[in-house]
């Protein structure tokens, strides 16, 4: 073990100074296409080099580092995570796949390890989708998915899109040469901290990802009749706050109920013109239902948006739904993920299996190829925090399940 | 009933000419203090001179019209209501009273009746509390119970409500000189629209009030743990946001069980920090909780205390109940209501007893005197807003009751 945990070692020391690279001190903010995104690009682009891989950035601003195998048309297998953050962001959510994965690919190197494949390191250059409200850039135009009709989309500066990706120095019009074509791709494996707190209230390191969770948010307004608190009788009030309030335990109860299948949350609710001595008149809420089973996901909102309804109709209050986003879940790959049981079960680890709640580069890859992750414990589950932490020992643990896994993928494949 | 319907007629005259003066066109705004409010008081003092009342304004800045009876010793029966209003408010809170005062006096005084007491009709100067957030200024002058301390509050431009008194011709120093002895009232009368919905719904013009509501207003405090809603899995939650929805519910519940006695509203309700992919932290929730009665409206506060810690501790979540403001009940004289109710039926009216929800300035007056009030019917309740009104034929009833109780009122103390 003590290998391992050396090698992790090394990774907190390369999180820790990546960490440092932020467009504000005293923080870690380093959204995609900004100076501190670039110096930090450039430290991870070092550091591939460094590790023997041969590396390039691509078009979208993606740091890629490869290792290629002696066999004519071999597919490709990609390790990836990204490097971009949110706002005020932890140190691990990205980076620490990205790091682990510069190790795993370093040890390859040193064992000298004869590959049946070629493998790819990414650092995704934009997952969390801050500066221009729209994720998964480096991902999608690696999986061939971006979308060109984004390019003209503008910060809060007024840059677009387009221009942020010349000023990294890449083109807006060459984005498809970043595409791994799907027929070349062997599979995709992904290290990302869990970001919940199964794990850490568990007590174990790692865990198996089968799905990430399909969403669906939703925002839903119930319009009543405002009016003085001290004035209108009890029985004559269309309280659009009550009739939320009901809305709102009704969807945790559904989601009580179906526990092993979805969560739901109401996170926003806003009293339109609110004051303590009026009855509310209008209120705003957020829905958001996530579930690894689409079919489970789809009956979740009917019946969610059912049971609304039938509470609105009791109270005499309006009820608008309005659907702001849905997207299907990823069901992990079987082969993967049983090579991946394997490793964990052999490494004498329990075997937790987790679906993802949370969105990563493994949505979009999964279009073209398998997918698979691998959770590490954070603590508390508190991730997108300055607080976000995942102890040297749980980073020591993925890297050594990972090697294993790593090791038996080219082996079945040689 | 044509007499009254002509003497309503003018009062409805009155009521827009008064209306249209304002500090915003477009709007009815006259706060205490400001030229709008300065120019609808010279007219309101105007009109009481030319009812043939000996008319003043007092230190503080009410209108006072007598009429003095020879009775050495006599005491005062006031009648009154207030001149200011809300922020784009309606026409009829407050300056329907004082109109229809001016028209009974005025009636008094050409039917050259007799009388036993003095009357005085007030115009109070502020009822809302807009300018300084403190109410009843007026009316508090007038019972003694005018706070000093206060005269240093500031508006939001930064003048003081010494200095606004002294704007207006009052002098800070003098209040006390404005005050009505306690032994000097024999009652209070005052003429108000209902501001809720009770009489539109009954179909009615007119209602006794029988007491003015006691109010608890508290802060509640909900804090939970502040989560991911896609990672942390249902029965690991804290959610704030539903823990404040059980409350507001329980509370609606507990004000329906009791419903003939209370009224209880949650017209806040705020999620700190909130998002729609993140489960609530932090909800803080306004409560307002009115009755006649005060031991009910004490223990209802007590239950509902005990039931949201309830729900807190059943969650795991930590509740802070801070109380804002705690009033008493004010019962309205039974001698006075007595003779009210006469006046009503003998006039074949129906008898609709109601509490007022609201405050008015018989609460300040009840310190020192029996009061009564007479509630006109306003159209769906609404008040403090544009649309408020009362119908000319709703004001002729007030007018005729209102006569008639003095006539009796007159009548028994002679």
């Amino acid at each position: 073990m003590s290998e391992y945990l050396q090698r992790a070692e090394k990774v907190l020391v390369r999180i820790n100074e990546l960490a440092a690279i932020t467009e504000e001190q005293g923080c870690v903010t380093r959204t995609y296409g900004t100076p501190a995104f670039v110096e930090g690009r450039s430290l991870v682009k070092k550091w591939m080099e460094a590790a023997g891989l041969q590396t390039t950035i691509d078009t979208i601003g993606n740091v890629r580092g490869k290792l290629v195998c002696s066999t004519v048309n071999a597919k490709t297998f990609v390790i990836g995570s990204h490097i971009d953050t949110v706002v005020n962001a932890g140190k691990f959510d990205g980076p620490l796949g990205v790091i682990i994965g510069i190790d795993l690919l370093e040890q390859i190197i040193q064992t000298k390890t004869k590959l049946p494949f070629n493998i790819e390191l990414i650092a995704f250059c934009d997952e969390e989708g801050v500066r221009f409200q729209t994720t998964f850039l480096g991902s999608k135009a690696v999986a061939g998915s971006f979308d060109k009709n984004i390019l003209d989309k503008k910060d809060k500066n007024e840059i677009t899109l387009r221009e942020a990706i010349h000023t990294i120095g890449g083109d807006a019009n060459n984005i498809k040469e970043d595409v791994i074509a799907a027929d070349n791709w062997l599979g995709y494996f992904e290290i990302h901290i869990e970001q919940g707190p199964v794990l850490y209230k568990k007590n174990i390191p790692i865990a198996l990802v089968t799905a990430i969770a399909g969403q669906c948010r939703a925002a839903v307004t119930f319009t009543g009749v405002a009016g003085h608190a001290g004035t209108v009788p009890m029985d004559m009030r269309q309280d659009a706050l009550s009739c939320a309030s009901e809305f709102v335990l009704a969807t945790e109860a559904y989601a009580l109920e179906n526990k092993n299948n979805l969560v739901a949350t109401v996170g926003k609710l806003d009293v339109v013109h609110a004051a303590g001595n009026v009855i509310a008149g209008k209120v705003v809420c957020s829905l958001d239902v996530r579930s690894a089973d689409e079919s489970i996901l789809i009956s979740s909102i009917q019946q969610t948006k059912k049971r609304c309804e039938e509470i609105g109709a009791k109270r005499n209050i309006c009820v608008d739904w309005t659907v702001i986003l849905q997207t299907k879940p990823v069901i992990c790959n079987k082969e993967l993920n049983a090579l991946l049981t394997q490793s964990i079960t052999e490494k004498n680890y329990e075997l937790v299996s987790l679906v993802s709640g949370a969105g990563h580069d493994a949505v979009p890859i999964s279009e073209v190829a398998p997918v698979s992750m691998l959770f590490v414990r954070c603590f508390e589950g508190i991730s997108h925090n300055p607080l976000e932490n995942a102890e040297i020992k749980d980073i020591a643990a993925a890297i050594e399940v990972s090697d294993h896994f790593l090791n038996k993928l080219i082996l079945n494949n040689s």
